[in-house]
């Protein structure tokens, strides 16, 4: 997978235009994600992906139900999230995953995220009954299990529509040597995408999909800065 | 670290003497590791590092409990119980530790073990609640989980004293692609210890030390069919 500076996130079980997904897609954006944490199905994961097929851009489904792992994407993201209390979030899951499909995967287009739940009030910190109390310290530590300990390719930072604090993804940054760091929360405007691409990997724009598709297009402009400073 | 076949496991809380630890590292064996699930303590680990320092061969602390690591030794074995349903024993615990001693660490001296836990009634099961009712499919899928998934160095087959059923390891084997898969429980013979090293990359030998201390060391012969061959 060559760099991927920014993502936007299709939620399959929210409404889109066909005019609309084609606009993402042929908005300079690195590639689609298709996922989420409530009424995610085979069938609206499905019709989101052919959708999208009709642009020729890299495609990722990030798998959040056994269920609903639609063959067709490019890659596959398998979320492990790292601050989960309930065991079925950090690896049961999986388990269950492997065991019915673990022949069958080609593992060259699956990454796994090690994913850190930071909004306590998010869908997602409810369903995996996430420990979202954390220090910046706490955040660190993490960090390191995915890039030292774990040595995951991708940290992912799931702020579910809230902005962090600028500080503590600063910090992380100076933590993590070899992990990609994703950011995902809060990019409602070109001025937010820019901050946040500054210190991480890849900025992942979703929910302003859904609000503002104007200013959400707008985002994908962070990569004049990163292509090419001729 | 180069080719280790066999392994004795000392546990720092049960007795030994400093005659009998200079006879297990003189024997022939590849590594001592250091470790147990109950009682283990910073003194008694450092107390058993030092018999063992007096003689030249590799050391390992498997780590159990973030007040008992020691510096010292060659390497450091963390488990990932993957089968644990208490997430302290999946990755809090880590995260304590990172947070502890994140930037300390040197990750050239450290191994995670993808860890399953098979003897229902042994300690470990109990304390890190583990689900031990696994199935042949069960177990392979954890080992793919260890091998495809997250890619640890280790696969590590805890079964407690009690000897595995030869036919699920052999299938185990023909899983896993580049993990190491070390087994334990059970070997208290050479005859055993030669079976089970046809399936696997490392024998661990433990109980049997405190059991019969003789059969213990005869367990180290192996490597003659091994080494070479000539």
């Amino acid at each position: 997978m060559s760099s991927i500076n920014h993502i936007f996130k299709l939620d399959p079980n929210r409404p889109i235009s066909e005019e609309q997904v084609n606009r993402l897609c042929l908005s300079g954006t690195d590639a689609i994600v298709v996922g989420g944490t409530l009424g995610v199905t085979y069938e609206n994961t499905e019709n989101l992906l052919r959708l999208i097929r009709k642009n020729s851009i890299t495609t990722i489904q990030e798998i959040s139900s056994l269920d609903a792992i639609v063959p067709g994407f490019d890659y596959y993201f398998i979320p492990l999230v790292l601050n989960a209390q309930d065991p079925t979030w950090i690896l049961n899951a999986h388990h269950q995953a492997l065991k019915k499909y673990g022949d069958l995967i080609n593992w060259e287009q699956v990454l796994v995220e090690g994913y850190i739940v930071l909004n306590g009030d998010s869908s997602v910190a409810k369903l995996t009954k996430s420990l979202t109390d954390l220090s910046v310290e706490d955040v660190i530590a993490y960090a390191r299990m995915v890039d030292q300990m774990l040595k995951l390719p991708i940290l992912y930072l799931e702020f579910s529509g809230t902005y962090a604090e600028v500080e503590l993804i600063e910090e992380l940054k100076y933590a993590v040597d070899n992990t990609k760091i994703f950011y995902g929360g809060g990019i409602d405007s070109i001025d937010k995408a820019k901050e946040m691409s500054s210190y991480v990997d890849t900025v992942v724009v979703g929910n302003v999909i859904y609000e503002n598709f104007e200013l959400a297009l707008e985002t994908v402009n962070i990569q004049k800065n990163n292509v090419n400073h001729a």
